[in-house]
């Protein structure tokens, strides 16, 4: 019985590894999109959302599933309740993607992002990617330093929304207030797919050390 | 033993009610603060949100309590994991009227919302504080009928949304990029928080009914 939950329990983390590898490619395309104007690849991010909001009933039912039926315990019952949590933050990233994606999509045949700024939201859009595909492998490995790593990637981005501020701001935008909406907009949203990648993260430490992370140093 | 547990989740759900009471007093005094300019309402909503974390720690461990000792199922391991999701809703909730008042506080002695914009605005912030009222009544009484109404309120939302932006774009907007980024980012945080509120609505149609709304006729 105990053995079965385990088991049962390891494909929810593998399937949870999976899904958090789709919203990688979510977030890597409607940068692709956003980046080059491409209305062909932000439609794929769009209609593609339907597959990570799939996942996410088919995780959750597993989940649901094996709290019924094992009734796990302590360790055991905060590690299903934990993915639980990881598969709603995980789908927030999708959705967080396709927001990126419709913007690209509104400004075809244009690029939303006026040339200047393109380095920091290029940045941005990196940083959130690599924080999401950091986290594709604190959840294989349940790597607790990793996790606890990932918060310091939170920081650049930070930074790097404050940059895009304090250029829209300075008294030489040229670039009009559309364009500020959307950079304001983009930045928003990639820093919540950044959040949202800590917070998994945070729930990785928690299953591990049963703490949070503020207590083990984070 | 069943008897108590039902004790134990009425119990949870008077304190979702609670919770979610003290989150439109946040969103209340946000907007307050925003529309007057308000540097000390604007404070108290930030460092009010400590509690309303504090409180989502509580009604969190009694859940998990609740879940580890009198491990339910069926529909009342349902009602449970609701209650966890709930909270993280109600708790954003709380997060993003934090962020209108930090942009309220951002531009003391000024006001953020230029005076053409301030109804729809207005009108925004009425109709996201009002739809948490309606969620505090639809969680005490899990009424589905007024649950699935809500969306309706959402949709007004999302014309209000469009509203700010046809202004913003608007061939004659005077008032600079600062305020539309900060009318682009209210209109976003005030949407959140109503989609939460629908989300909230959405679950209780689920524990009370044991479908998603979108079977029941959302």
């Amino acid at each position: 019985m105990r053995e079965a939950f385990h088991e049962q329990l390891d494909r929810i983390f593998r399937d949870l590894a999976a899904m958090c590898g789709d919203v990688e490619t979510s977030v890597r395309l409607a940068t692709e999109a956003l980046l080059r104007g491409d209305a062909g690849i932000a439609e794929r991010v769009i209609s593609g959302d339907v597959d990570i909001d799939r996942t996410r009933e088919n995780i959750e039912a597993s989940a649901f599933l094996l709290l019924s039926l094992q009734q796990p315990v302590a360790s055991d019952l905060r590690t299903v309740v934990a993915a639980l949590r990881m598969v709603s933050d995980l789908e927030r990233m999708g959705d967080l993607s396709v927001h990126v994606a419709k913007i690209a999509r509104l400004r075809v045949p244009n690029v939303a992002v006026p040339a200047p700024m393109r380095p920091t939201i290029e940045r941005m859009a990196e940083v959130a990617e690599e924080m999401v595909r950091r986290v594709s492998k604190v959840i294989t490995d349940r790597d607790v330093e990793e996790a606890l790593a990932l918060a310091h990637a939170d920081e650049e981005m930070d930074r790097l929304r404050r940059t895009t501020f304090a250029e829209m701001l300075s008294a030489d935008w040229p670039h009009g207030v559309e364009a500020a909406i959307d950079v304001a907009l983009l930045g928003r949203y990639y820093e919540r797919i950044a959040d949202h990648a800590v917070s998994v993260a945070h729930r990785v430490v928690f299953v591990v050390t049963g703490e949070n992370p503020a207590s083990v140093g984070a």
